[in-house]
């Protein structure tokens, strides 16, 4: 079979394309494991997955039909869709992120309908989607009110994929993703990008900016969590979704001071000093108008993980970015 | 000040543009009452509203930019876009449903964005953004799953809208309407166009097909109270809306074996008996994916009306239409 993955030579896309070419078989179209013969990632820039036989690494942007054509070839059985404009350069530029987050997705969608056969489109979207006047606590029939433009395009991706599925164009399911966390790599656009930074920073030895009080309340999910998470809304049966295509993910509540608190438990005094608190009422607005509690009854039903603690999520990292830190969390 | 009515050759559009004519003024972008200088009607049909020199009705497509460009001028000071392709012709054409309510409206906040005036724009949107597993009653904050193609490009027009005012480009507003009954004239390609043939048809002396069974709930709205609604939307302050532009329109809850019943008291049973009862599946799914019953508190709190009774828009819609109609009401 044949798979796609967007945003393929970003982080997530990455280590998504790893976990499938070690696992080598994915559920079909028609719902049976198939092996992977083909694994394209479409990025705009170059993959930097060691070279396998299966992979097909394009550069280009799926804002170009041309693009979009040559990626998804119509015998593709499943597509996780994972690229995007990040948070903060989407309100920054309206037009970009209509392009690059919905009409990108719609080229998407439109190319997976007329290939015919119905792939798996996995949408990666985000609890951005929420915003403005919410409840304590975000239920599964919650209504979406976005207060940013990046949390309207990912709604209208989700709207847009629903429709094309209730047609019989595609078998789609939409995550709302929690902020990812932690990010390896440098700080990116993403409103967001400080949650990593923060405890990233102090580990390397680096200082790290926190834009927003330690009060903020954050749903995080750890990257190995998000793969686990996407790979099995690729398997569910469509029966088991029926014609309500798009689910919240279980996440960990938290406060960003608690975050700290925690890599001072993990890694000392001196490392949790590195965070200097800096607000940043731009940032701050879009952060605080996403929620940081949700009752996920439906996902956990469905069978999608949440990570246990954060102290966990501070030792993934640091084991995958092969950091010396001196862990004191068993003191 | 000049203002622009999509879908102005049709019947709502027609009425609106007739109220407009002889108010003469409306609020303006700064929210002060101004002289309608220049009132432009777009559609794919010719007006027929009798000759008048602030009239400038234009014959065209809204899913064309050069027609969009040419009806919506840079000054134009409000916008009230009631075109659309209806429920059932969207649902049957999923592309030109997706063109020309979707594609178009974007179209039109493009335009409106880049006149600089930040006009006041009344979107028609539509109950029918709801569907699915809902409660029995409706609130303003019930979040919208649409199960058609139409309730899900209004949606998209929505939150398009409401991003769009977020972000300063426009003032919009978008009223989610009830069905419109009685319409006048002939049936039409909506899901909904029974409701108004099984009153306006048996009055006439015909016999009309009900394609959904009695027990139907339908949320009703006449023409006159939809005309008050649009233009007490457009007056709004958009302090009044905040970041919550999109609202649930009161309605009467009324099934449609109530509908038939209130004809009856109304012209007879001869009259009521020119209703055929044939279930049409595909309408059926369609209309009863509709919620019948809302409870609508933020609407009620911001001014808009709903009808009183199911007998009053009979005898609204036999007194406009003019027909001979013996009512027995009375009796």
């Amino acid at each position: 079979m044949k798979v796609v993955i967007t945003g393929g030579a970003g982080f997530l896309g990455t280590a998504l394309a790893q976990t499938l070419l070690e696992s080598r078989s994915l559920p079909g179209s028609d719902g049976r494991p198939q092996q992977i013969s083909q694994l394209t990632l479409i990025d705009i820039a170059p993959s930097r997955l060691a070279p396998d036989s299966r992979v097909r690494a394009l550069v280009g942007s799926i804002t170009d039909p041309n693009v979009v054509e040559q990626a998804l070839e119509p015998d593709t059985d499943a597509i996780f869709h994972l690229a995007a404009v990040v948070s903060g350069q989407a309100e920054a530029d309206f037009d970009l992120g209509m392009r690059a987050n919905f009409d990108a997705t719609r080229l998407l969608l439109e190319r997976a309908r007329h290939g015919g056969r119905k792939p798996r489109f996995v949408l990666a979207s985000s609890v951005a989607v929420f915003g403005g006047a919410l409840p304590t606590m975000v239920e599964d029939d919650t209504a979406p009110t976005p207060q940013s433009s990046y949390g309207t395009q990912k709604l209208l991706c989700e709207l847009l994929m629903s429709d094309y599925s209730r047609k019989g164009f595609v078998d789609g399911r939409a995550l709302r993703m929690p902020t990812i966390c932690i990010r390896p790599g440098a700080p990116n656009k993403a409103a967001s990008s400080f949650a990593s930074g923060i405890i990233r920073e102090p580990l390397a030895g680096e200082t790290a900016v926190c834009p927003v009080s330690p009060d903020t309340l954050m749903w995080l999910m750890s990257p190995s969590c998000a793969i686990g998470n996407l790979l099995h809304g690729q398997s569910l049966e469509p029966e088991a979704l029926g014609n309500a295509r798009v689910i919240n993910m279980p996440g960990l509540s938290i406060s960003v001071g608690e975050m700290v608190d925690a890599l001072e438990r993990f890694a000392g005094a001196a490392t949790a000093k590195r965070v200097r608190w800096e607000p940043d009422p731009n940032i701050a607005r879009i952060v605080n108008s996403w929620p940081g509690r949700f009752a996920t009854p439906r996902a956990t039903g469905l069978g999608f993980k949440a990570d246990a603690n954060f102290a966990d999520i501070i030792r993934a990292h640091v084991d995958a970015a092969g950091l010396r830190a001196t862990s004191n969390a068993t003191t």
